[in-house]
């Protein structure tokens, strides 16, 4: 099954939605996923949806409004031996914070304070249970599904200090959906991004070394997870910045990412 | 002005008062200070509270669910100097979720994850407007006003790995008040801690080397700030982690945090 948060009427409102061949069902009185996933018979309300028939498009952030986004780096495999680096023992974790989210079509806000504008493509977990000092199978059965998330990062703010937090928290940077896959339609795939049609990204989500129930374990065990956070479980190799010379997104590039089996994001970059 | 957020009734309710010399005024209809702040006229709200007086006990986190609390490290010019570091460029930002707090009599949640738990006091601002790209002026006019937070950290936790969040994130662990004092009414003070009676930390919060405004400044370049949000300012020295040998919490002690014009925490570790 897979589930959108769409854009409906001119107030700036938002409907859950299933995603079907034909394009999308209201679920009524639900405003976005993140609201369906409090309710512990989410499936079945989404099952039942028969509201109004949507074409595809005008989509939201899946999740709209997270309680938190956690994300991961250094978490692909190959990624980090290339580098010459060790594979780490524990995963690296910052904050994004929802204002940063866009939906899946949206523009990439171009902010007049940075030019270092990166893309990362990645896996990300939406929780869909309250989770906290979970289990492994705890942890497993706490993923209501997956999405792709842009990692947008502005770099030279990603290395004001050694904390990263500012580089990866520009206001409307960061697309996430285009839907949630649910758990069990999905294993893995090959994630690839591709700016102005170059491919730049190319590994497959296999590769991680930490799983999305690993991170959900690991989290959990200081934080409560709750339903509708997100966890974006790292990038692959092929980011701008790392390239000799660095490749930075400018206004009018137009940058998706895509992981097979999910979907993908197209976003312009803003002028 | 002060005010504060008071637990009323047996269900987990809160209600934001005002805090006088004989206790508290509860500003009927107003379930906390967070929620209080998101009006405009918030000031001439609290100025006619006349509810139920209530004595200064049962303290909430004077801001119970603020949408962001960003903390930062490296910001006591003293400590940076005696460590023999340059003064930084940018301030070191990194996330506390609101899971982490407590009351600013609360017990300190013990995890069996780590037995590394030390103090930081800290001066905590108080967002009390909208801000985002803001000038000087406007970054002074958004602080509603100020508290004192102890940013409790999981030192094994905080080094996993080059991010910060896991050791500052743990659940429960985090005082925040007693109450917001406004900011017309709080220049700088002395900032103290102590552990079972003893002295750990002494400075004053005008040895900051960002000021509160000046932070609020960094992060609005990127990310809008609301009526809520809590920036905690860093640290001085006298941290049990710098100590040789390094000296962590344990179960059953007690710490207080202090600021000179805004009141103090007292915590006890839990078992």
């Amino acid at each position: 099954m897979r589930l959108a948060t769409v854009r409906v009427g001119d107030g700036g409102g938002t409907a859950a939605a299933v995603v079907d061949d034909d394009g999308l069902t209201v679920i009524d009185g639900v405003p976005d996923v993140g609201s369906l996933l409090t309710d512990p018979s989410w499936r079945e309300v989404a099952a039942g949806a028969d509201g109004e028939q949507l074409a595809l498009d005008a989509l939201a952030p899946v999740v709209p409004r997270p309680g938190k986004v956690l994300c991961v780096g250094l978490n692909y495999r190959n990624h980090i031996k290339e580098m010459g680096r060790e594979l780490p023992e524990h995963p690296t974790l910052f904050p994004k914070y929802p204002e940063t989210l866009i939906g899946p079509y949206d523009p990439i806000r171009w902010s007049a304070h940075s030019a270092a504008l990166d893309w990362e493509a990645e896996l990300a977990v939406v929780v869909g249970a309250r989770v906290f000092e979970a289990s492994a199978a705890e942890a497993e059965a706490a993923i209501a599904g997956y999405a792709v998330l842009n990692d947008v990062t502005l770099r030279d703010y990603q290395y004001h200090t050694t904390q990263w937090l500012p580089g990866k928290n520009f206001a409307g940077t960061t697309p996430l959906g285009p839907w949630l896959t649910t758990a069990d339609a999905f294993t893995d795939g090959r994630i690839t991004t591709t700016v102005n049609g170059s491919l730049v990204q190319d590994s497959s989500t296999a590769d991680l070394v930490f799983s999305p129930a690993e991170l959900i374990g690991y989290v959990s065990r200081f934080l409560p997870l709750a339903p509708g956070d997100v966890i974006a479980t790292g990038t692959p190799g092929g980011v701008g910045h790392a390239r000799k010379p660095p490749v930075y997104l400018r206004p009018g590039d137009v940058v998706e990412t895509a992981i097979e089996g999910l979907g993908s994001l197209r976003n312009v970059v803003g002028g």
